[in-house]
């Protein structure tokens, strides 16, 4: 029997870890009983985030948890590592920066179970940097609230879980909307997804469900007539002409493919 | 021979006073050596505003400046704000609270007579408050950098000088993208346009032209295909599918009748 890839959870960062705990509680679900692995490599001093999430997934009761940490790239080689991602359901990136991430474990023994995992049906999430880095190519560092200025690249290749889209985080929260906008000019092909805190989107065959309690802002820019982003002085703003938009919640699905938003009252509307 | 109204001026604020001033550089040229007066009415403590502007136009060669102000709504009806009035080549609404504007000058002698001038061919600015005023439905106090919430209507009708649009200032710089397209989505007839801080949309004969350091969003919802705006609860997060959008730099010019955008490279493109 062919294996189907697992899902992703991808959240926007601050998600809820003391009331409903509805994306968490998601999470939880998926891994059924099973055991979580908390990726912290995204910060430079893990100190306090696994203890964190023990306390979250704890009160979900999900308790089978371990901390996946590497101090140098040199780690993610170690039979030490690898014997933690042995028969897991999942792997939970947690926040701080994706390049971390990406510097860290790609192209290690570590990023190649991780992706096995995920091939096996394995469930992969991250929230903030943990989300970033899905992507095939990441945002990293680009400046929030103001419009974005041509030559400006903060671009850096992610893991690679999810292809065709980049993705950003804290977004409303943070007025991200230009740096992704930005992004999405240098090559449409990418679909541009923000993702605000408290929110997640959950992709799964193709299709990506809204959870949480904010918004996920899908930037499509196949059909856009102009750009600037090769011509311009590099001090420029953008300019981009005739760019599609969806905001999405709570219950929205979005389908790769054909790049079209559903409703929930109207699946397939 | 029938008139023709003057250009609106619309500064999303923060405009530049000190270096290349830009943008009141070319309110100075419009003026042309005439009276302009200097609308500090959205400010609740009026001091300063009128002096830092001096200084800047006079260092643009514009010293013939009056002041308006209004501490109460009947000062809206005296003869002596009206004779401020007299004879000007334009008015520039400073910013602070827009409410303040609408509140105090409007239907009374003072709009009418500041329609006139307009309607007549002088010069109508406004910046950040005074930017939002002109539309004919205006944004108030709703919130910055968070995704819209069904059910938070911000929204009063101002002085209408630029009809079917509604109007954002310190835009990427606040994150307002939210709000902005939340205010769409209750009726996409108005057209949303977001300006950046030291950024002017300035519209003569129905077409917008870009000036200033920054970029203007427009937020075109005509041709949405979903929008929760009028189902669900109130502290849902806004869901709208198949937004318009373009994002303007200087030179780039929008056609508010056609509802396209025009890039300066392509001026009929």
């Amino acid at each position: 029997m062919p294996e189907t890839p697992g899902p992703l959870l991808i959240i926007g960062g601050h998600e809820d870890k003391e009331q409903d705990r509805e994306i968490l509680g998601k999470l939880a679900g998926m891994v059924q009983g099973g055991r979580l692995v908390i990726a912290t490599i995204a910060s430079h001093k893990p100190e306090g985030y696994f203890d964190s999430y023990r306390e979250a997934f704890g009160a979900l009761g999900l308790s089978d948890l371990v901390e996946l940490y590497v101090h140098e790239r040199s780690d993610s080689s170690t039979s030490e590592a690898l014997a933690l991602l042995d028969g897991v359901a999942g792997v939970f990136f947690t926040g701080g920066d994706q390049l971390r991430i990406s510097s860290q474990i790609g192209d290690t023994p570590v990023e190649k179970r991780i992706q096995e995992i995920h091939a096996a049906g394995g469930v992969i999430a991250g929230t903030s940097a943990g989300a970033s880095v899905m992507s095939e190519t990441m945002l990293v560092k680009g400046a929030s609230s103001e419009t974005y200025r041509i030559g400006e690249l903060h671009m850096a290749p992610g893991l690679g879980l999810i292809r065709d889209v980049i993705i950003d985080q804290h977004f409303a929260e943070r007025g991200r909307y230009g740096r992704l906008v930005g992004a999405v000019a240098h090559n449409p092909r990418l679909l541009g997804i923000g993702i605000d805190e408290d929110t997640a989107l959950l992709v799964q065959g193709g299709v990506g469900e809204v959870l949480g309690s904010g918004a996920v802002y899908v930037v499509d820019g196949e059909e856009a007539s102009y750009s600037n982003v090769a011509e311009a002085r590099a001090e420029c703003a953008l300019s981009i002409h005739d760019v599609r938009m969806h905001v999405l919640s709570g219950g929205n699905r979005f389908d790769f493919a054909a790049r079209r938003p559903h409703s929930a009252a109207r699946p397939n509307g």
